[in-house]
């Protein structure tokens, strides 16, 4: 049936037998596409018969659906005429893993971070009714996204638009990690019978059309609140002005079509709460939805990965052993994520420690100021989230942490290119916007060995707020030693790895492997190159940067965030201060977003790999002119 | 009594005729003060029972009250042994607008951002029961700062926690504006009567130790979340976990100490629902509170501002008036606001088009999303915000915005120094976190004039993402001329002001003017000094300053914005781009918070006054080697 669909339109016209034979084919399709690309199978196959139920009952060429984060897309992918191109899902030149406004007309608002979707909806459906349009918007959500104060902030002025817009939650009862926070356990209590919900809805409709006396019209406004809610319990969304329907089972197409039709017509906010189950259809995801949230190529039968690359440890792993350790040390430590326990290697320290580990929800911006209010009472909080999502908190590192110059330390996983995971993950910035911060301290460490030290400082260090970022992925430099042996950092001192006469490399992160293999090529060509890990983004080791530069002719600078203001602007700021006048160079991220591809392609497209560097180094020390 | 006041801890044993009399004489101290020095009159106001009757109920040497904001604590900070600093309000070396805790070891997290008492409130809870410590945490926030995402997200996470918290809910029915949100209509309707919320707090207190049958806790504990709703309409709160009381007057202070005592030692999330009026005990500001938010000296028997600057036009009024214009002649242009209509001058314009000007409430992220949502449909959004405020919204402008190339207008008022609303408000951070966005476009005029000039283009500009940011206070270098006189900019295109031969100065903003003076003085030194007006931080106008800079033997940037990858470190990464070898020395604000002041005592506190530059530019050329 799939591939003889040539307009999702052709769907209206399905009976509910067909529809439930599309949903198995889209679940196969899923299947076999997502088993040799990797990408997210749990949440894609969860939203399937949801999707096959909105083709049904709406036009996807004229009403508009937007998914929140993009991830449970891939059925809407299929349907939308990129069958052909799921085996392309997250590589270079092919199709995102979540949606994007480049890639389709159908892909009405991109995302990659969540909670984004009422925002975005209401402003579609606010400039729809400025425009004097006609067509539907349909927000989904789901309960982890539900967590963020964004679409709190967004329900509550959809609310008082009173806009016409539908926002369909989600329910799988857990995000990527089981879900965190009061209002989940209350909204697994709902639930409400099918004729009830119709009665509402054939109510409501004749408030708003004024079809009811207006005696009777005043009354049913005034009872609603308290009696609606009694019967419904979907009184909180209805205390936003929503009106509130549901609990559908999402897996039941049928149902899933009549509820849509009954809301589709209704005027103002409208609430449809269904429950899907992460994974559904695939016996492995079904019980273990988190693992098979985003995965890699595995095999079907198993379940098991293609392959396992057991090369090195991965930095994660590498800081969830270290924290542990620090955890047991000392009694102080406290830990903090934003509903990503698990990838941020938090899920054993919690079994170890589960007084003093942390999930928020998808809550960045109270994970930091709450955690500033937790070294207040002289306890050290960690907090550990993914580079990219902590652009959510800047402001409360900035007015909550830095200003007061409270102890809390950042942990920031998958710094730098995550690759398939694209533009919208990708932790490029994270240089700059910690370092434009007064009083931050900011560590990036070139391998595991010097992770591992780097979080015992942080441990130690109490003068105010302090930042370490590593890369997602094996650390290859990483060798397994006595814990003794981690190396002492000393406090805003880089390493100088050798010595130079023609050229100084400084490199940070994982440039520092990077530019070693520069060095020797550039030796063979005759120059003479000096190397320094400089380990301190802030604050930056002037002394021994100042002195390996009046060593040489020219300098170049490494990192894997963007050149403006990051690493390299550091290092032309000292320069500048102290009248250092050398040819200098910035290797960096350009001002594009580099999209998904694998990180070596995502480092290639960005000229950081190892032969572009060489070129642009080897024609930039030939344009320096002679005298200097 | 105040002046016999030597602790807070001595109103413990306070009758309330002798608490009624403190209040009394804190609202006269604060109107003797305030009148003076100008400060937050009316929330200030507002509080002053609820501080007196929470002094005589709770331990301020013992107990945590973390306010939201701190606008509403004069009475806080005169109870708390502040009363004879109250007269140097906002002056340099004096006492905070806002709560400080490097002023105070009763300010426990200091703030001025909104919506944040929660989040620190819980982390200092979490901390409290880790240490096994025993004091009681009240976090007291405004309505307003409840429409706040964070406030929300830390909602969540208590009623998760399930720590003893008691957040009162200071419900003003207004923040700086009239509130916005569906939330706050429906809060107005909650009332209740007092001794059903005692009977309340006993049952709850029984069944939390257990002293009732396993039976009937049971039974209560599913009735719990429907009946007491029913009764209580706090029920949007139970959803979280937290047991609802109120609403009590919050001017009446004896009911407010006998609910304070009621819910003091009851345990687990605790909501206290109180109201006051906006500048109560003052008739003009109870008339007028939005007038009386944050006031300047004003005569306490008029009312009037002691004395009006009418020199120029604010550059807010510019900005409103250009904007009122391009929503008359385009019917595409939307504006929105974040709970800020007044202050960023949209007041006016809402008038004329209701339709068109959007206030959603304190959710600068919301505000982002949705005005990107709104582009999508090929309307033109202005998103004004103040520069601090958009701290909250990097991740969204850089996710949502940026990333599709959305073109969405940002209008940041209040960039640069603030003046005595200090380090919370400075918005000194957004030339380097707009420039390190991908695709943005980054202006800042010099004047009114060119103000006007940039809205005009970045109405006209469809390409993406385009920043414009202007200072608080006046242009003094604006004149009234024709509409038709205003310059036309070309994009990207900086103007040189003057050319010189020894050193070229090249600024932004408000640094032209300062700088055009400088150069006036180089000159009288002997010293040939060219000027470039940037008017555009990115893209860098490249030609004009490498044309400009071959011409001299050195340069200096400008700009009242961290030199921390601004826009001067914008200028070397071009230099160093095109092997530029002149020394060139940036001048923008160190890499500390600097505190309040008068704006022209911060701009000096920061070297960017005439003198301070002309000093170090005139060492710095001395610095120069003779050879080059």
């Amino acid at each position: 049936m799939i591939d003889e669909l040539e307009n999702c339109n052709e769907i209206h016209n399905f009976s509910i037998a067909q529809l439930e034979k599309l949903a198995d084919e889209c679940r196969k399709c899923i299947l076999e596409s997502v088993s040799k690309t990797g990408g997210h199978l749990a949440s894609s196959l969860g939203a399937v018969d949801l999707t096959v139920a909105l083709a049904k009952v709406f036009s996807f060429e004229k009403d508009k659906v937007i998914w929140d984060v993009g991830h449970q897309t891939y059925a809407y992918k299929i349907l939308t005429g990129r069958k052909d191109r799921m085996s392309g899902l997250g590589k270079k030149g092919g199709i995102s893993k979540f949606l994007s406004r480049f890639e389709s007309k159908y892909d009405h608002f991109g995302a990659g971070h969540a909670s984004t979707s009422i925002s975005a909806a209401l402003g579609i459906s606010t400039a729809r009714t400025l425009n004097k349009d006609d067509f539907k918007t349909i927000a989904v959500i789901g309960d982890g996204a539900m967590t963020g104060g964004l679409a709190y902030e967004a329900l509550n002025h959809a609310g008082h638009l009173d806009e016409n817009i539908i926002v369909i939650l989600n329910d799988n009862e857990m995000s990527i990690d089981p879900n965190v926070g009061a209002l989940s356990r209350t909204i697994l209590n709902i639930s409400s019978s099918k004729s009830f919900n119709i009665l509402r809805a054939e109510i409501i409709r004749q408030i708003r059309e004024h079809k009811l006396p207006v005696a009777i019209t005043k009354m049913a406004d005034k009872v609603n609140d308290s009696m609606m809610a009694f019967f419904t319990k979907g009184i909180w969304f209805e205390k936003f002005n929503f009106r509130y329907f549901g609990r559908v089972d999402g897996h039941n197409i049928k149902n899933l079509v009549s509820f849509l039709k009954l809301v589709k017509d209704l005027r103002g906010p409208i609430l449809l709460h269904i429950s899907t189950q992460k994974g559904k259809g695939f016996s492995f995801a079904e019980s273990e939805p988190s693992r098979y949230h985003g995965v890699g190529p595995f095999d079907l039968i198993t379940g098991n990965p293609v392959s396992k690359d057991t090369r090195g440890k991965s930095y994660t792993s590498i800081w969830s052993k270290s924290f542990s350790q620090i955890m047991a040390a000392d009694k102080k430590v406290v830990g903090i994520s934003a509903a990503m326990l698990n990838n941020t290697g938090l899920v054993p320290v919690q079994k170890k420690f589960p007084d003093r580990v942390f999930d928020v929800g998808i809550a960045e911006g109270h994970a930091v100021t709450f955690a500033g209010g937790v070294s207040t009472e002289g306890l050290k909080p960690f907090v550990v989230i993914y580079s990219t999502f902590l652009q959510r908190a800047i402001d409360h590192i900035v007015h909550d942490i830095a200003r007061q110059d409270l102890p809390v330390r950042f942990i920031l996983d998958r710094g730098g290119f995550v690759g398939p995971d694209g533009a919208t993950h990708n932790g490029i910035l994270d240089l700059t916007y910690l370092r434009m911060i007064p009083g931050m301290v900011l560590m990036v460490p070139k391998n595991g060995r010097e992770l591992q030290a780097m979080i015992n400082l942080a441990h130690q260090y109490e003068e105010g707020p302090i930042a370490l970022r590593f890369p997602r992925g094996k650390s290859d430099n990483y060798y397994e030693k006595d814990q003794s042996e981690i190396p002492e950092l000393e406090f805003g001192k880089g390493e100088l790895v050798r010595s130079g006469k023609d050229v100084l490399l400084i490199a940070i992160g994982t440039m520092v492997e990077t530019v070693e293999q520069v060095a020797d090529l550039l030796n063979e060509k005759g120059f003479s190159a000096g190397i320094i890990n400089a380990r301190f983004v802030k604050p930056l080791d002037r002394e021994l940067i100042l002195e390996e530069a009046a060593k040489v002719k020219c300098v170049a600078t490494f990192e894997e965030n963007v050149k403006i203001g990051g690493f390299g602007a550091g290092v032309l700021e000292l320069f500048s201060e102290n009248m250092i006048l050398k040819p200098t160079l910035q290797f960096g991220i350009p001002d594009w977003f580099v999209r998904f591809a694998s990180r070596e392609d995502q480092l290639e497209m960005a000229g950081l790999d190892v032969s572009s560097i060489l070129n642009k180094l080897l024609d930039f020390i030939e344009r320096i002119p002679d005298q200097l």
